[in-house]
């Protein structure tokens, strides 16, 4: 398993349109895992800039008129010119505009991967509107009891959509039509983390864009990678510090992460 | 006093339309106190979202015609709902933009928090444009001389306005029409990191949120929150640790906080 | 040499145009060597706003169409008011938008300084469009080979567009139709933070518009003044720390910078 190596080697361009509260840590993390940043959201230059780029990252936090309209024109052009597309449908069940943004995005652009939290999957996927915000509902967690069941559902969401689905949780599940890796690394403090989900959605990209013929392996490696990150942080937080200190640990870990580092941290089966 | 206690326990969704200059940092020091931050400022969905928050805050940095629609919609559903609304007027002297912008929002929103340094509120009260741009004027600031005059000033802003007024500076004022709050805490060095009255002011949204029935106790709780912080990060400073390190220290000392560290170190005197 | 001295005492207000990605990081660093800043893009206070800065940085990352509309207001008004005014054409040779906008921008408004890599500083020259993105390409770093003719090509740049040219790579080179200074500090980790560029080119704003009689001196001094504090960073990283960690130390070394650590660590030859 080389899927990070990769990444440092191929140092993927990775063109985000993505939310101005986390955009900074997005690009820092694509820096720590060995990708380039390119954040860039003017309809006017996407087709230029998505062509020099080897992923793309559409995540609507923060959209707005403007940023849907780039969205569409980048995300046909990464299709047209075959790079990795990675969606991030930040609170689509909270408002009419995103859900009605992303319907447009899925019936317009071919995604490789589609990651979110239950809820915000499960939005995507039934069409129900939920209520939670950006927030996952409480109902929306993985248990002992329904992990089949939800499993089963992703995989379905995979096949009609022909993406790899990511849902994150206490358990993150990332799956295409016939597998499903369940992952439990990650620590519950990195919910007072602005912006991690953000970041692993990049980090997705990065890992797919650099190992195009492991979408699904490599999607999961990047799901470990900032579990096991958060995970490091953690243990290496002291006294006094928090949720800022937090933060940067959690970006220098994925600096200083290897294969071999995450090949021993990463915890979880195959269904 | 467990006004902060009430934050964590009710975790409120504070809706931000601020700045992108301290958006991130405004997001996890809200995270840091318990409380949930939701940034968007897309006009079509300002009524949607603002009806899943807890609190609104209105922050004039970087502001555009866009968000100025925004704040508009997002503080006129605000007061339907009964949600905490707290405007931070920033730098509305330094233009006839910022100053149109500001009477519109006072005129059709009801705020229950008006925040600024001394010239912003002053500028506000007297109609007058201050021309210190961003910062107080050097004249601006509490001595003993003036403070009396000053704090009537406020109370009879906070009368005409109906609004708790929260005035920063070496010494930072919360007073309603009848009672003022001088605080003395907080570090000289507060000035050197950019955003930190951004952040106050999401405290102040957080904890009026979670407090509705003690505005003024609980406002003045929000600015103590600040200034303890401040002092805390500054004594938590190593050798050739500079504003960034500080910047992040004090986000960590609200994680860390308490309400009986903050009622063993608040310096305040009600007046 | 006390240009690191006249910033701090003249304290210049910078008013940044500039990305959403590293803004933050600006402002911070801004306030770290003793200027203020001030970040704002609405085109409709750009004319009031300006007037009361001491400065302007117009930076074209995450540039769109309103903000390259505030771009020209604000920098028609800087050069009648005689403010110091640094353009970073961030990318410029990516897309058509981008370079339209720099040449209205150089047509309309009479730069102090521009400031790029390589391969941006020489798509402005030749008006050739490069293809690398927002990074230099692999062949415009100075080597012993080309040094003498890079230097030569950027004096005639600074001739031709009467501003000081700042291009940056392994070797920062600041010149003017006459002399150049090569500068060879910094590390190369600097590159895996983003925004290390966006913050020179805000010191080197703060720097000329306080030693306005030593533009050439003082913009060196900026660069040599980012390249220290880059070095300075590198050597107080810990094991364990990473990217993330060192972008915050890089900050912090500026705010503990003075001249004479600046004057004992610059490594340079003026040709």
């Amino acid at each position: 398993m080389d899927y990070l190596y990769k990444v440092r080697s191929r140092s993927p361009l990775i063109h985000c349109i993505t939310n101005y509260v986390t955009v900074n840590d997005v690009a820092n993390i694509l820096l720590a895992c060995g990708a380039r940043p390119m954040m860039a959201d003017e309809p006017l230059e996407m087709d230029e800039l998505e062509s020099i780029a080897d992923g793309l990252v559409l995540n609507i936090g923060t959209l707005n008129e403007r940023k849907a309209a780039a969205m569409l024109i980048a995300g046909r052009r990464a299709n047209e010119l075959g790079h990795a597309c990675v969606l991030d449908p930040v609170g689509v069940g909270a408002s009419r505009f995103r859900m009605d943004s992303v319907r447009t995005l899925m019936n317009s652009v071919k995604f490789d991967v589609i990651k979110g939290n239950f809820s915000e999957i499960k939005t995507l996927f039934t069409g129900e509107e939920a209520c939670g915000g950006v927030d996952a509902d409480a109902g929306d967690t993985l248990s002992d009891e329904n992990c089949e069941a939800e499993t089963a559902l992703l995989k379905s969401f995979a096949l009609k959509s022909g993406a790899v689905i990511v849902a994150t949780g206490a358990t993150d599940i990332v799956c295409d039509a016939s597998r499903a890796y369940l992952i439990r690394n990650g620590h519950a403090m990195m919910r007072s983390v602005t912006g991690t989900g953000c970041q692993m959605t990049a980090l997705l990209c990065a890992f797919v864009a650099s190992n195009p013929r492991a979408e699904l392996e490599s999607a999961a490696c990047a799901v470990a990678l900032m579990g096991v990150a958060g995970g490091i942080a953690y243990r290496r937080l002291a006294t006094g510090e928090g949720n800022s200190a937090y933060r940067g640990k959690i970006i220098d870990a994925v600096f200083n992460m290897t294969d071999e580092i995450l090949a021993g941290e990463a915890d979880y089966e195959i269904r």
